[in-house]
């Protein structure tokens, strides 16, 4: 369907297929270790309703045998009863999402049967030498009865062969949506565009589709992520003043007003950041674009070189950048 | 011979006739009310050349009798003595640029013959309604010997076929270079793709070459520029850490690391960063992305709101939408 439709569209027009999903509290979370107030979640989620956004993701169902649950704040786990705290039973149009890592979830364990969560869709995070174990995790996921996602990580690492293969996997899966993952935000939008062609051919042939989670080292996260939505990537994240680890994310706020779809809404998003994003980031919770991100990005590294810099409160930028070239 | 080309070229590799200006003085001028320390300026030029800019762009060329040089730090005149007391006689491969504004400048008697000065291009910025001005400075700049260019400014204001008549008249003249402008920061990469090709194919014809100057309200600024590039524009306005009004513009830093010419090397900017971007950051002086940016860009206003807006301390995001719809 969106193959077809895709380049049809104009500026004033809207695909109806396209779909917003917030990871404000999943990707923001790895900045604060998860620490949300009450507040700002039942604001963020009443936001998001309002806001017309598809999907909320809350967190991560970590595994409470690697991680000791002290060490974070409760959205690491997503415990059904926290969720429920907030949602109750979630009589909005808004779904609940929440990620899985590969060998990071006791997801036999600690994922319910869809009948008995509030949770619509859990998002499988793997790396690509994990994808039988990915592959694994979709099928039991998909047999309790939830939407599932895959998300390859770190692909500007992966070699063509090995994506097309993990691709073509992924594709005979039960799977309902392969994500483009550009965990380094070093891809420009002419690869994104080459990219996407990609993934939506293969998934569109077994009748899938595609979304795209973009980071922002280069500051091209809003521009990558509609440049994927013109290719015909149709699940889009963002969130709440790009918060997320490192240079953070692409801004729901820009990109719901991008979207032309009447359903969608800003305002609501705006009056969020008001209220809550000021707050955190004068409390001292600090992302976004900085020089060391742009340089992972530049460099296609993982940016833990670029957070340690800063936090070590250090500005000899040419110093990492020869850190960062030693490593590779 | 750049609609030629353009296509061609891959990211391994890279096109001989890209060409970036560095605007950091002018352009961030307008933060600081040009008061850059020498010590600033002097720096800069041996970064822009250690880093393989091709044109440095030192401020205005204002009419004395319309702003009183007491108001102002000296860079929004570009006296010809304060110029060379930092470049001598420029002995370097760096070219040295001037901005003049259409009626708020008297380039009769201002602009020296070329042959007395260090200055190689002249910039002219005009709105759509001044292009016979516009043209008039044009042809004066061109006999008295120098570049010149002409941004057209605002043009996200103005409609198709004011824009075809302007290219039109322009691409007769002499000028040098015509400019696509992104003054609010409104445009999207894909509106950059049509609006591009329309200016290199009305320049290509009678051997002109097209500039982007882009601003950064949603953050866009780096992906316009590199958008531009791809569809035939090939000189690049950028700003050392997207310094400039408002939101600022390209960050010199990412494009120069984008461009595959062995000939740049965004190190010594970098550096430059360190040494005196941070520190005037501190004392201060304000620019880039926020809010307040975004909503100018995506209502296509002026920035001036928005500045107000911050300098104010104001926060309520909604009203300042609300405001700006109705100043429409």
């Amino acid at each position: 369907m969106q193959a077809e439709n895709y380049n049809k569209r104009t500026l004033m027009d809207y695909s109806p297929d396209i779909k917003v999903l917030d990871c404000t509290m999943r990707d923001g979370g790895l900045v604060n270790n998860f620490a949300f107030s009450d507040d700002f979640v039942r604001d963020l989620y009443e936001a998001n309703i309002k806001a017309g956004v598809d999907y909320m993701e809350f967190g991560y169902k970590a595994s409470k045998e690697l991680f000791d649950p002290n060490g974070f704040g409760k959205w690491k786990f997503c415990d059904e009863k926290d969720i429920r705290a907030v949602v109750g039973d979630n009589k909005s149009s808004l779904k609940i999402s929440v990620m899985a890592d590969v060998g990071r979830c006791d997801y036999k364990k600690d994922i319910l049967p869809k009948k008995d969560s509030v949770v619509d869709l859990v998002r499988v995070a793997t790396y690509i030498h994990q994808i039988p174990a990915a592959i694994e995790m979709i099928e039991h996921l998909k047999k309790k009865g939830y939407e599932v996602t895959v998300n390859i990580m770190a692909v500007s690492k992966v070699n063509s062969d090995d994506l097309d293969a993990a691709l073509q996997l992924l594709a005979k899966s039960s799977v309902d949506v392969i994500y483009l993952v550009d965990s380094f935000g070093s891809f420009y939008p002419e690869q994104i565009t080459k990219l996407s062609q990609k993934y939506v051919e293969t998934a569109d042939a077994l009748g899938k589709i595609v979304g795209i989670h973009a980071h922002n080292n280069q500051q091209l996260a809003f521009a990558n992520t509609i440049e994927a939505c013109r290719m015909g990537i149709c699940l889009l994240d963002a969130t709440v003043n790009g918060m997320g680890r490192g240079a953070g994310n692409c801004f729901l706020e820009a990109l719901l007003s991008f979207l032309k779809n009447p359903k969608y809404n800003e305002i609501p998003i705006i009056r969020f950041v008001e209220k809550h994003m000021l707050k955190i980031k004068e409390e001292g919770v600090v992302w976004g674009y900085d020089i060391p991100y742009l340089l992972t990005g530049i460099l296609n590294s993982h940016p833990s070189s670029a957070i340690k810099f800063l936090k070590d409160k250090r500005t000899d930028y040419t110093n990492l950048m020869q850190e960062l070239m030693d490593m590779d």
